[in-house]
């Protein structure tokens, strides 16, 4: 499912940290190209499939799940030797009848977008940093948990930053927000907060369960920086503005030389332009030509951290939770719930109804009332479309 | 720069045709994270450095070939066997005296976001999918050009598309556009159809340099299906509406097997939920519940391509820019500038002086008007942030 995320997002900040003799490949898409591309890149025997499901339940994991058990067999190997599960204790995932390796628990009340801290993050990231550093990593979550819940409002840093999004978002009126990293390796921030915030804060009932009177919940969006800048910054400047959290890291993770060219190093010209991007935003610049005007007056913050350790990493992480969190609380919505998945899970039940029947009976195509649908369904009955895959041996 | 996208996506989608002797990586960001993480992966001896820009004076390109350099000599290996160079004729990347093993031209006139079809496409793909396959791609391109450029209105696809567009934007008033493939390998479909369109239609004067009436340009913003369905679909259904394009691919690369379990291959599986998300967004469901209960009435468009082949990726590519094109000139707007990127390069000038200030007088720090900037100088000048550099040998 999209508990991936987070656990992407913290490999990826602390690729230095790791130990290279272990390498994660993420498969969450029911898409069998992610398969196969990751088989392609692995070494069957060597490999250790940790397979992740709340319920055991998610059709997505499932299903990959048994495309890598068939793998197995057919390289000679012994598909319980190979996985282990995280998962809810005593789920399907979690049964003597289905032996694997190890089954891992984690609490059934933990949606995905908060289980890095979990077993979730724990069993991939514990073999990918090793025990110490992710035991580190939770040290700094739980130093911005401790925070977040005892700090005043006025110097509470979650909060202060749940306040400007609801005044960038309720009172600006903008729709969506930039988080734009002035660090490679924290180019998984933006998917995983993508997820965090737009699942948890895009609700339209509230705790009372009454409609919402404000609009809630954001668009977010964001790569890195300085990339950022040679792509969408354009229109943040000089066409439709939105706020933007640029994040900045003091030390690097690698020795700086000056260039002899520039005279600053690559992580000071980094520096240079997360600043000159702020500013440029908050100040503008009058021109006589229209063409070279900037409006200025466009929102941002800067979150500064002080280096991609693994402690860092987790307040870092903890901090966007708790943003998160406290966006929801001022709405009065439940950022933990997601019915919103529901519809299209159970339409496309449906749907899949409709591709058996095409399979097994007269190829004949049921009227619907989605013209994609009727077209694809189409194609399937006259075999434009490959319609009688290969049976599983 | 930026224009590392297009290629990115092109050699992405194409994934499954690609030469595997050939591995492309790609350094963009002045970050040296980038520099540093790639070169952990590579070997120095079999590696070409493709060297990127038009004016060959952008500064992160440049600073990047200078730490190549350095790392090629560390290595004992000749740069100049090492680089060639894609760039306009006669800049200082096409000079005899900076030698390089060969340099390949592009027209001064292509701007990044348009410049995949040319020689900072054909360089890298031409050796990651060999001659043929490129040329197939172009082809694609071509064929999506002529009918771009002779279908009539009613018929034509990137017009209808750019109508489209104009319609959620200006009359249904969206200020963002999510961009969702069911398909793995169009992961970077979405951020680079992020830089084509917000870098081309984010602009405030027309053509002939007047304010525009109405906003221009879109947030764009995606992820792959299913993957987005745990991730941000939430938002979609139940919280902040926006406009969706889907893309689904007809025929898979690889060969499908039934699931005995859901009796469905997974790439039906990835059809049906396409389907059902469209089709979930447009009706909706009325439920007693407020909590379970989904407006509907949620506008998406749903794009069908034939298969990841090298010609029908030229296609898409090709839709995508005319798209574009055509959204500007809908606009009266010039999508070949981008005059919104120059005032962040002047502002990140001035403060890398007051950086080369602190490395070379006393420490002392300049007023500033910017907190962020204020507080960054004088963490350089006490030492809590790495000041002194190595000095390059």
């Amino acid at each position: 499912g999209g508990s991936y995320l987070g656990t992407q997002f913290v490999s990826q900040a602390l690729y230095a940290h790791a130990d290279r003799g272990v390498q994660l490949h993420y498969l969450s898409n029911v898409d069998s190209h992610n398969f196969h591309a990751i088989c392609e890149q692995i070494d069957p025997e060597a490999t250790l499939w940790i397979a992740i499901s709340k319920s055991y339940k998610t059709a997505e994991t499932l299903a990959n799940v048994r495309l890598a058990i068939q793998w197995m067999h057919e390289k000679g190997l012994d598909p319980t030797k190979h996985i282990v599960t995280v998962t809810a204790k005593d789920s399907p995932g979690d049964d003597p009848s289905n032996p694997v390796l190890a089954s891992f628990h984690m609490f059934d009340f933990i949606g995905g977008r908060y289980s890095v801290s979990s077993a979730v993050g724990a069993v991939p990231l514990g073999l990918y940093l090793g025990p110490d550093r992710f035991k580190a990593f939770l040290k700094g979550m739980a130093k911005m948990d401790d925070h977040a819940l005892t700090a005043p409002p006025n110097q509470n840093g979650p909060l202060t930053a749940a306040l400007i999004a609801l005044w960038n978002n309720n009172f600006l009126g903008y729709s969506a927000q930039g988080l734009i990293p002035y660090a490679s390796f924290l180019d998984k921030l933006a998917p995983h907060f993508q997820q965090l915030n737009m699942e948890s804060c895009g609700k339209s009932v509230t705790l009372g369960n009454s409609p919402t009177t404000a609009p809630t919940g954001t668009i977010v969006f964001g790569e890195p920086g300085t990339n950022a800048q040679h792509s969408f910054f354009q229109l943040a400047h000089q066409g439709r503005p939105f706020p933007i959290d640029f994040v900045g890291v003091l030390t690097p993770n690698y020795p700086q030389l000056e260039d002899p060219q520039t005279q600053v190093t690559n992580h000071e010209e980094l520096w240079a332009n997360l600043m000159a991007q702020a500013a440029a935003l908050a100040v503008g610049r009058f021109h006589s030509d229209p063409m070279r005007r900037f409006d200025g007056n466009r929102p941002s913050s800067t979150l500064v951290i002080r280096s991609l350790s693994p402690e860092d990493v987790g307040r870092l992480l903890a901090f966007y939770e708790h943003r998160t969190v406290y966006e929801a609380f001022l709405w009065d919505i439940n950022p933990f719930d997601q019915f919103g998945v529901e519809l299209g899970k159970t339409m496309a039940k449906d749907i899949r109804q409709k591709i058996i029947a095409l399979h097994t009976g007269p190829a004949e195509v049921k009227p619907s009332s989605s013209p994609i649908e009727a077209c694809y369904l189409e194609m399937l009955a006259s075999g434009e479309v490959p319609s009688k895959p290969t049976r599983e041996k």
